[in-house]
């Protein structure tokens, strides 16, 4: 595609006559047809794609192929081609992470009211609703795609007429190059153009932020599956057996994302550092900057589709997890909150005096939730004449109101945004 | 900061008492006089900054301080508070970017038709233009930027309001206190307000991308000031002497910017590291997101002031520069785009020509520019009659007049743009 | 400590004169007792550490004090107290692993029965017993020390008399002060011994590696420390309560050894992507290799406590880790093995059986233990005639009894072991 | 391997009949030939090439296959078989360092008084012969080895007998297999056996150390092999050309050694991201502990072949490193050492005059070894009647004779060490 509008441009500046464009073209369509039919032929003699695409060129049409590579250098040519290779890379992972929001989007409407144990410290904090948990990944992928969308703005411009390092005496014409292939504009300095790959690494350092959203969710689901938590149910094909113990069914793909974003952060790495230090323009250190793109952007395509799939088909356990949820007197900050609210004490002494409930809550072995009047005016004789508050973990989470709160009805609004998001 | 906008909400959601109100703001004011004044204290035995500020509010104004922590949390507290810092912390590093552009935009004007060699792969390559290899790094700066206002962008929602994890059952304003502490907006989910950090990652991914290019510099002037290659003579501010060796002037200030880029690099792996795997919502592993971010923080400022300042006093050497750019036969695809363009052959065909040339030239120990008709034609009868090419240093790089080439036209107007950028 | 010895050694070779040496020891001792005092006084006039001494020495002796540099440069001197503090702080952290092998040794013992369940993809895979489970840790940080071991030999060199790179022509005597300072032999080659770093990042790899396995203990607790585990309760000192949620106990100390390992690796990622790519011999880059080597052992010595700490006092609850043994089938492993054993059939054809009879436990809502003789037949005619096996998780436990298995006996043994080789 | 040490244990420890194992070792025998001869399928249908060999077995030898797996697991399985993989790859390594050193020992030998300019922060610092610069990396490459050694010794353990975690009830004799397949012993807890994988670490750090030892190196030979330095003219084997520049002879081979030692660390980053806080025991990610490995260990082998070979064959040019050794005053530490021998100047004293000759030298354009007694008389009239001192580049290598120096003496008798070390 490259060499295509380079060929076309070099007729339209006048550097090549058309009748040597036209057979490089029909050349260039034909060695495209033969590589989409069978595949690229691997010639180790030759010393990259380049030369191979030249040198078939040459069987194909003869002279007219030596003139192709006037007023270009190896070096434009590859920045070219990584440029365009990334920014498709770039969509077909925004693809994955649309594909992973929708997923999460029709769970969480499924379970906008599902009450769950919030975690802090993965000790039960507050009473939560799965819904809600699910939009926090949303929100994750939508920041994760507004950056890969910020990278791909920026590396959209076309190395192509930088040639080796200095530009080139001939009249090319980058405009036309740039807009024939997608860019939006030649880049403006052409050793910058050859020498620089910061945009590959800004697209591993998106790719590491998906990786570790995309940790972060394999690490639930796994703590989830596993029998003391018993949240959810995977299916078969989100999990595998085991070769000597026949009961197991192991939570092996969330797994293996949770372990991809230690390979993609040290892609990430990989690349870093074999370019820090190097001096203007091209060095040849630079052509370590494939392996890891590659790595990465494989890696990542197959982890979102993994956790697309095992959002969508996982079984969850509302049972067990309102069970957990209304454990380890979650709603104690509801009391605290109702004692700032109708007794209007200062939050630090309501939160002082909730403490002591706990602890009294602790040594009868009981929830907060059958906790008396009188127990509360035995701790503190301010607190007279009290209808008790709701303490269940329903009503703690319907209280929760505030905008992005856990509360069903905000979950739903958040929802309905979403989905209006996504259309546009 | 967070604590006025958020007790001012509080009164105004009628959630506290103006005159309590009235309490918290006096407290607080005075409590950051004392900290302008007299440092920040540390009382070791209060838990961190906010123990602090809230323990001398109630020293001050008493029982009203315990109600400012009404309706919010440590953990939307502390992702308020780290977002507002790296927000003033972005501005500050776009600021010193800005210095080291126009510093180079100032060397680049004064060295635009200076000849320095260009190397690929650190071998002289073809003749560029010192002002162009300048403008090169303020491209990337330019880029570094870019990437900084989009992280500001992205970052800049406000957490408070998220509480610990779920919301609040009182009714706060979110926006309100969003809009007062210069935030765009809430953010959308309150699990997501205090479980990620991603926001600091982004800006550590930017702070190495800086780094990086940094250190690409800071290796050319390390190579520029070393004997062999005589570019360049560092001021005294910028060198130091030796211990042993009396003669001495060694370019520490650039070889502390890059070996500092991989401490910087160290910063961005540690938090990505920290991060990975960690379940929803606060964990306390992310209390080590401050000292990565700090740390990058202070080294990168401090890189950006030493190549500023560095840039805008090294003392360049024309002289030696332009006879390295002449060395090497640097001109060589000069003459074989000459071939192209004047005897019609195809670059392939120049190209062979032209390293039978370098070769013959290599063997009578003389450079390219003396290469006679008769020797074209000993080699290639076609190349009768010609009329011998310019083959100079500066024939070439005047030549280069391709878009963004380094032809001393294109230059100047690549900084006559840049200065148009800067002003906008 | 490394100037006393040079001093020395100088005298001792007649290149200072006895009454200058005198003066410079009597200058070195009670600068030393100044500083042991007083602390080190910051003059950030002066460069480095080495000048401050020597301008003290000059205030307290006068022109005596401008002979102690002879015959050494900065270069071997940083290199030389670099390694001498590598060396003191190996020792701190391997006794800060021979603590952590103790509180685990402790324990082990004292639990070298428990049941608890072993997890393989935090699946409840077999039964086995917590002391196993914490002589695993065990190993681990043998092999830890062994490395750290193997670090110290290996650094145990001297670079003092290397001089700035090319070594002096003093006829100094380096294997005398290398065995003053403790030092095993001077280096081979001059400009190595000032050049390289390795010995730092090998130190910061074995830091790195002990992070890491402190990094899964951390994990464990915290997980066992979650409500649906409930395995462990902490101990107040090792968990901290919350500002809004008055009921929670939280693992803060786990869960930052569990966020430090970001932080350890990214220091050794800090040096190594310095130390990338640099010429011989010392270039000032080098100067960053202090900062990540001493925040790694910082932050190591730390997390070695705190694991230390934790193990010795948290509180197990054998009731509930048994109940979870008990859990998911854990003994079908022993039911295939019984097969194998008592009918003959071959591992995958008795693996087969299992899980039919998993899945009819499964139906039927019971565990493994509960099955019957017909059942067997049921599932397959040869079975007939079985004595039932023993399927308790007691049972299965007792029962692994190969070398490093988890059977109690193997246990004690293994704990046995292991206090001996402490000893020695 | 591993299967027919398992195959033959289970034999003598009667757990399988003589028919079953004669059959099981047949098969194995096979299936070792047809992938010899055939290489090993991919049968993607199938999990991993464990379940490919059994699948293969069973097609050959029916039932008695399903008997192999009998008293061991995957778990146990992978774990041995990557250590032995490990312990083949160490040696390969060890193997490609021991040819670099004997590369390095023979130039070191040919070049032992060749003078070159030893550089500090990249300046000409003091003359040094290039024997004793190359002998700086065989000291380097000597750690190198015994870090590999140190990591096999602590390796060479087998897990297989540990089974899935807890070991197994069959009587197996972990010793015998152990001692079959070449391991020192079997490892001490079957839960650390499958959990670990430091092994794995530890060899990637010492791959990324080797790494980091040749970038340097490798920079050393892209700067040498510069025009402005022209210390080295490299081998056409070594170096490549350019598609546009004709001329260029470019050293690919170096730029790529210094490359890869980024992705070799972004390996070691990979593996111990995806470890980090696994809890015990085997967990999926683990299986990402094979591709960084397998990566390293290839980028190594090449990068020591290429190294090995571009030292063996670059042609240095020791008129032009002679030319550029003693400029810079690179013989002022001579001129001071000289001044405290002869006149018994302080150090610093002798520093402070040598740095006025230096000014005056700079100042009449001359070299520090056409200074006069009567310019040091004027400098300082302490200095009169001075026989002056030999400040040649010879003189002064000729002069480091402390041990490890520079001096062409001692560079013979280290080379002479070294090869009987080598021999050893």
């Amino acid at each position: 595609m490259g060499s295509q509008a380079h060929a076309a441009m070099l007729e339209a500046s006048g550097i090549i006559s058309p009748e040597d464009a036209k057979a490089i073209q029909a050349g260039l369509s034909q060695i495209m047809e033969e590589y989409e039919a069978h595949g690229v032929p691997e010639h180790i003699e030759l010393e990259d794609i380049h030369m191979q695409v030249e040198t078939r060129l040459r069987e194909l049409i003869g002279e007219p192929a030596g003139r192709l590579h006037t007023a270009r250098s190896r070096n434009d040519q590859v920045a070219t081609d990584f440029r365009l290779w990334t920014t498709e890379a770039i969509h077909a992972v925004d693809v994955g992470l649309e594909r992973f929001q929708r997923a999460l989007l029709d769970r969480a409407d499924e379970h906008a009211d599902t009450i769950m144990p919030g975690f802090t410290h993965l000790q039960v904090a507050q009473p939560v609703t799965l819904g809600h948990h699910l939009m926090a990944y949303y929100e994750m992928a939508k920041r994760d795609r507004s950056r890969l969308a910020d990278c791909r703005r920026r590396l959209n411009e076309s190395p192509l007429g930088a040639a080796a390092l200095a530009g080139t005496s001939f009249p090319v014409n980058r405009d036309w190059t740039a807009g024939q292939m997608g860019f939006d504009r030649p880049m403006a300095n052409s050793m910058d153009a050859v020498s620089d790959r910061d945009f590959a690494i800004e697209f591993l350092s998106c790719c590491t932020q998906i990786a570790l959203h995309l940790s972060r969710l394999a690490e639930e689901m796994i703590l989830w599956a596993s029998q003391p938590f018993g949240f959810v149910s995977l299916p078969d094909a989100w999990s595998t057996g085991s070769s000597i113990m026949p009961q197991k069914r192991n939570p092996d793909a969330a797994e293996l994302v949770r372990g991809h974003s230690g390979r993609v952060i040290g892609c990430m790495t990989s690349l870093m550092v074999t370019m820090k230090g190097l001096p203007l323009a091209y060095s040849k250190d630079m052509q370590d900057d494939k392996a890891p793109v590659f790595e990465a952007y494989d890696l990542l395509c197959l982890s979102l589709a993994v956790m697309a799939g095992m959002v969508s088909n996982v079984s969850f356990n509302p049972a067990r997890m309102r069970e957990v949820a209304a454990s380890g007197f979650s709603t104690a900050t509801d009391l605290a909150d109702w004692l700032v609210r109708e007794h209007g004490l200062p939050f630090r002494e309501a939160h002082h005096v909730t403490g002591s409930i706990v602890k009294l809550c602790e040594a009868r072995g009981t929830g907060l939730d059958v906790i008396s009047a009188d127990d509360l005016v035995a701790i503190n004789p301010k607190l007279a004449g009290s209808k008790m508050p709701d303490l269940s973990v329903e009503g703690s989470v319907a209280s929760r109101t505030s905008a992005g709160g856990t509360a069903p009805v905000r979950v739903r609004e958040a929802i309905a945004a979403a989905r209006k998001e996504m259309e546009a």
